[in-house]
């Protein structure tokens, strides 16, 4: 291990917000606080694009008690951006890196962020600059190789969980066919948590559909026809990703002019249209008087204030002062994987893993929760609940 | 006053569901209980539907760790209706009840519910049946005149305003333009809870539509473009029933085939099209490239799981308890509304309104509290913040 660098520190937040983000930030901020060779903590305003643009917020005097509000407030509290920088853009934060003398740069993101960290990382070490670069892990998608799970994940679910419990119990008081719409365009993890829901035989959801196999309108009619024969209802919980056997997704399919982000990501929230268009396709089919409702959860998902995880804020706060530790210990690069070491009762550790591990990568639902393309198992109930805190008991006649 | 009648009891849960209607359930069942004069209570599965059908669920022996756990879960145990009981139906209403010496109903539900004691009560009148007919007041629209608010509405009203506190925070994270759809077919109350999201000067929504003043799509974009271009974001909050100068909902307009229920209202919920509608008429007048989302928050805002009201469980129950009570005293009809007597400290009173009083009429939001038709006054915050109990805090840079 190398002797602890002198400079200045800068953390930021990128891509979707969640619930705990300003826990990891918060998380980081106290770890370096504690380090004398650390001169100033900047906050990049609005992540990478703040860096360039040399917007900071200075972070390096907040009183413990309001850092502490941060930390329970949700959203990404310096801002957030769907920059995607390529070399040259690299070369910016670089510079401005060097202007500032900025040793060490924490980034909480998903995988295109790690990603951002490796490119800077390397062009640093290219350059003979001495800079420690970390990625802080947080996505609701829950989709970062190597990882048990991700920080902001428990959190979305536990929305996603709550918002079911309530659904299912609305649609059985005034039977009918509702389709939810919930978050995750590769991984089916958020939506898989719509099981929760169940607490005994004949609860909805009755269906559920992930990204992670093939959508077939033909079939998922002949399933919500079965469904609703047997049940007199039908709650399907569905990704808003699913896509069909040639991959591409149902809801691209339907959008008039599809919009696209920095990333080529084709957007797939902020819109009901999937939702209604499966509404029509099952009316259509199955009968034009059918009751049939779609809800779009959308941002709610990963924002709303009051139903965090508080294994959640633990985690997103243990990842980052984890990642500031192993910086000032002279740990040049890296990312933080929680890994679970038991289910019962619930235990994790936090390690390092490599950039590249995780940069560009995406984790989906493993197979072996998924049964028959339509149904999560119960292994993945298993899974999940230790994430998701106390839900509230649920009574039913 | 006049003896106790002796007889059987039914209630029924007619409607939407609501986070607290069980309350109501079980706050009825209590007082009933305790009256020797009361043989078995009864509960109409699925509303008036269940009493025609001689569809029951006996509440009489339900253990009291039980009935309190129904009464936290959300939604309508019983199973609600949405049927309109005319004169012919309510007249089987009226036989089912002479066939099983019915002598007390309790009607939970909105308007048209208390129209539906309203018919039975003057049936058995005329018949010369005593029957001792009761509304209990719940509607997350709060839309019932002679309330100072109805049950259903603090949590239904208190997801509202943790959604946008949330979507709010989302949106500074990452600015564009956000258009929220939010329940609220004539009355604009839960709409106007979105200015809860507020924490300091410039935080939305920005913009706030309700359905109590036309809504000019024009005027619209105006707003919205300026609220845009002063603070480079804008969230806008909007009832799903906003409609032009001749009354037509906007959404009805957007639909191709409009469905309607047996009360001959149109469907709003369970669509996205209002908030899509909205985001490509923004793109269209103010830029194609603009960042526009739309989230319509649907049935989640009255029976999500895990953020009810505890102001509005204890009123609920406590407002059927005072039906109950009135019934057993010999008081043969009548309706309970909720009357503040203090802001500060919060104090209510229950009283006693006739059945005419609520029946078929429909409360709004006072223009009072309405400013420039796209924004909610100040005061509107001390008419709804003791009913949401409270509120997570929040913390920006």
């Amino acid at each position: 291990m190398s002797k602890t660098l002198a400079g200045n520190a800068v953390i930021g937040q990128s891509g979707g917000p969640t619930a705990v983000i300003n826990q990891s930030m918060v998380g980081c901020i106290e770890v370096l606080r504690s380090c004398d060779a650390i001169g100033k903590i900047l906050g990049a305003h609005h992540a990478v694009s703040g860096i360039v643009k040399n917007d900071f917020i200075d972070l390096s005097e907040i009183p413990q008690d309001r850092l502490e509000r941060i930390a329970n407030t949700p959203s990404s509290a310096l801002g957030s951006s769907r920059d995607k920088p390529d070399k040259e853009y690299c070369k910016k934060i670089f510079d401005r890196f060097a202007e500032n003398d900025v040793r060490y740069f924490f980034y909480i993101g998903g995988n295109d962020s790690s990603d951002t960290a490796r490119i800077v990382n390397e062009m640093a070490r290219d350059e003979g600059y001495d800079l420690r670069a970390f990625h802080i892990p947080k996505t609701i998608d829950n989709d970062l190789e190597h990882n048990d799970h991700t920080p902001g994940f428990p959190s979305a679910a536990r929305f996603v969980a709550l918002a079911l419990m309530g659904d299912q119990l609305d649609n059985a008081a005034l039977p009918g066919i509702k389709v939810d719409i919930i978050m995750g365009r590769h991984a089916g993890f958020l939506t898989a948590a719509s099981v929760m829901a169940r607490s005994r035989e004949g609860d909805g959801p009755h269906l559920i559909y992930v990204p992670e196999v093939a959508f077939d309108l033909d079939q998922f009619i002949v399933d919500v026809d079965r469904s609703y024969t047997k049940h007199g209802r039908c709650i399907i919980a569905i990704s808003e990703g699913v896509h069909d056997a040639d991959g591409n997704a149902i809801a691209t399919k339907l959008a008039d002019t599809v919009e696209k982000d920095a990333h080529g990501n084709v957007q797939l929230s902020g819109t009901g249209a999937l939702g209604d268009y499966l509404v029509g396709l099952i009316k259509q089919r199955l009968g034009e008087n059918l009751r049939v409702r779609a809800d779009t959860f959308g941002y709610l998902q990963r924002s709303f204030a009051g139903c965090v995880s508080e294994v959640d804020q633990r985690e997103a706060r243990a990842s980052a002062r984890l990642a500031a530790e192993l910086a000032i210990e002279g740990v040049e690069h890296g990312s933080i994987a929680i890994k679970r070491v038991s289910d019962d009762p619930y235990q994790v550790e936090y390690k390092r893993i490599e950039l590249s591990d995780v940069a560009g990568k995406t984790r989906t639902l493993p197979l072996e929760f998924i049964v028959d393309g339509c149904d999560i198992a119960p292994s993945f109930r298993t899974y999940l609940a230790p994430l998701l805190g106390e839900l509230p008991p649920i009574e039913q006649f």
